[in-house]
């Protein structure tokens, strides 16, 4: 599928410079491959199917792409939604995902986002002790279809980059589950509440090894086990078992691959798909990732301490986490001639940056690629979740279109609007530009 | 100045509570302080007026603000604005800044923005020499009042920031002049082009310290003089010296001072202050940073491994910079109660998390704090420059509002709307709402 991948990416980033979408007037443009979208939503479904006939709602984590065609698309592929705010869920609901598909997690819900969620009969998983008490009163005073459960933390431990690792000693997320009391206290509250019967856990994401994932996936099984044994009922009739696939940024490669998650997971806690238990899963990252491609053109090229720079346009405001994390978010760079052309031949060691003011600014340092020259076309792939479709707005910078895009049969490349480019009007307007005396009245 | 600026902080936190721009609907405001700004930008003009009589535009940076009001409100303290993308002049030009007060820099200008500049009249200075022969055919092609300047690179070193030292030996900014045959081009592309009468340097910022800026400037001062040696007359008049002056993040103290910094660059650089050239600075940060303060209501309160964790929602979407690069980046951590008053008393160790799907989104870790509680308010000041201004849209979080504040005599607080809450119907725009079909066409 890798090959396939980059045959159409390479005809899309020459469609995009003949067909306009990318030129000087717009010079950052992210493209989306949407059979790549469906091949790994497709991927997701077949994997879970092949080791269970359990009932699985794949619930899509909203927040690793927040467009509202990118949640119709894989809702039109049979997956479901995990929205974790409430633009998130306003994005599911103008997508048309129905509350059935949707599930509400966050660590910060308000009480009118509980309250909502409930009206609406969304799934709902509590975070804390202090949301189930919350919980309480709003089960008490009306009657709701939302399935109602709770997030544990399994503290199995970190991966290799702690900003994702929610399954640590100390993590801000869930019922700290090896805390002193904390499992005892854990099952004393389903025990009190007939009404709690789902259980979740998330132990991903980026950085964090299959088989402690599956390690975290364990001890929630086995919880939810003891849970029921102890309530003399399946009283915990749905596990969430959350999502974090990590994604290869190294190379077109896909991965590890949603089947050698399923099968451990299989390995693992074997009784958790033999269809007593309905299952949810949260991935994200994983569907959206290596399907997304942001295009920039070389604006100028220099040379800096004898190092070639290739000055883009493509910076912090499209790939905020590499810029300011670069060691836990390398990219790769692929470059095209001005036409879109894949550029090959003698490779030189170079810095691509963005343009923004200020020194960091830089998407890959120290690279070696073929010398990039002004009008050339940069791309960079594998940012189909958190980087385009996350605007940080630096130095002003509009937010790029975003489109789709298919290749027939005969190579001829059609492409479809997810998101504008955002306009200097709009820039200004968000930026109190209704009100320029507001400081001087 | 800090204990006046904490006093009106103080009552401001109050009066969000009070007058119920803080509130379970809006759990996250951020605050500007008017007062607050204008004596910053009083000790900057008075700082240079004391050891100089040279001509100096103050250039506010407009990227370290970028909000509308807080544009205006520095031109009518007498400042000007350095812009550095299309974005940031649209924003200059809403806020009713003269051509004659504005200052084009950054490192990706397209022919478009140098064609737009030259036909306003804004001062341009050029990044590179790729940027110099696009400004000789735009030169050529029509007459412009634009004044004109080059960018060099010092290379005189690092601060404790990387990604902020904007002088290091291969940084991406400005004509490299330490590199072979560097200087000697840059001196000739002056004596090849009458037209070029300034010179742009800029060494700072954040972690960069005070010796160091000013070597940097001397450098720069040092190339002008050579210059003008050769040509023979005073072709370069202005020297724009960029900005940079740190900002003090553990304390309210303001240090290191503007007066500090015009001294040393007096002691450094006498003859650049002699009247000879017309001074642009380009400040930012030091100019915001102190007179901003994010508010955030504690959601949920926890213990994880042992440690206490309050939830609120002030996560990554507006303190992006401190979250990703906590090290480089940590901010103060005020508490307050539930109605807005300081809290004190025992302290423990604490985290103090925000809203947003990743275990990384932390405002602060192991802090010492009083013990923190659902419906606290929690102040984050220092926060005035590169944060809530620059908002991240991760989990779909709303842009808060932004308002500022001036307190009476009586310590009655008044507040303005600057930015108003971004709405649920706006961020489903934003994500591509009025096109859902996009993707399953």
């Amino acid at each position: 599928m890798g090959r396939m991948a980059s045959y159409r990416r390479d005809l899309a980033v020459r469609a995009s410079v003949d067909q306009g979408l990318l030129s000087a007037a717009e010079p950052v443009v992210a493209l989306l491959d949407t059979a790549g979208i469906r091949a790994s939503a497709a991927a997701l479904t077949s994997a879970f199917a092949a080791v269970t006939d359990a009932h699985v709602l794949h619930a899509f984590a909203v927040k690793a792409a927040p467009l509202v065609p990118v949640l119709r698309l894989l809702h039109d592929a049979g997956l479901g939604v995990e929205v974790a705010s409430p633009g998130e869920l306003a994005l599911a609901r103008a997508a048309g995902i129905p509350p059935t598909h949707t599930v509400l997690d966050s660590p910060a819900k308000t009480p009118a986002e509980l309250r909502q969620a409930l009206a609406l009969g969304i799934a709902v998983n509590a975070d804390n002790l202090q949301e189930l008490d919350r919980l309480d009163a709003l089960v008490a005073s009306a009657p709701t279809a939302s399935p109602l459960g709770l997030r544990v933390n399994p503290q199995v431990g970190a991966g290799s980059i702690g900003a994702l690792s929610t399954a640590t000693a100390t993590s801000k997320f869930g019922v700290a589950l090896r805390d002193e009391g904390a499992r005892a206290g854990v099952v004393q509250a389903y025990l009190d509440r007939p009404w709690l019967t789902r259980l979740h856990t998330h132990t991903g994401s980026q950085g964090v090894p299959l088989a402690l994932m599956a390690e975290g996936v364990g001890e929630a099984y086995a919880l939810a086990e003891e849970i029921n044994h102890k309530a003399g009922r399946q009283q915990i009739d749905t596990l969430d078992i959350g999502g974090g696939l990590p994604v290869n940024f190294a190379s077109d490669e896909e991965t590890p691959t949603y089947a050698e998650y399923a099968r451990l997971l299989a390995d693992t806690a074997p009784g958790l798909l033999d269809g007593r238990y309905r299952l949810v899963t949260e991935f994200g990252r994983s569907l959206l990732a290596k399907h997304g491609t942001v295009l920039a053109r070389v604006e100028y090229t220099k040379t800096s301490g004898g190092r070639p720079i290739a000055v883009t346009h493509a910076g912090v405001q499209v790939a905020t986490r590499t810029v300011y994390a670069p060691d836990s978010w390398p990219l790769q760079i692929l470059p095209y001639d001005s036409e879109g052309r894949p550029r090959a031949g003698d490779v030189t060691v170079q810095d691509v940056a963005g343009p923004a003011c200020f020194a960091g600014d830089l998407l890959a340092t120290g690279r070696e690629l073929p010398l990039l020259h002004p009008g050339d076309v940069v791309a960079v792939p594998d940012t189909g979740a958190y980087y385009f479709a996350h605007h940080y707005a630096y130095n002003s910078l509009p937010r790029p279109g975003i489109h789709g895009f298919t290749v027939a049969d005969d190579g001829a490349v059609t492409f479809s609007t997810v998101r504008r480019a955002q306009t200097l009007d709009e820039i200004v307007a968000e930026a109190g530009g209704a009100q320029p005396d507001a400081l001087v009245g």
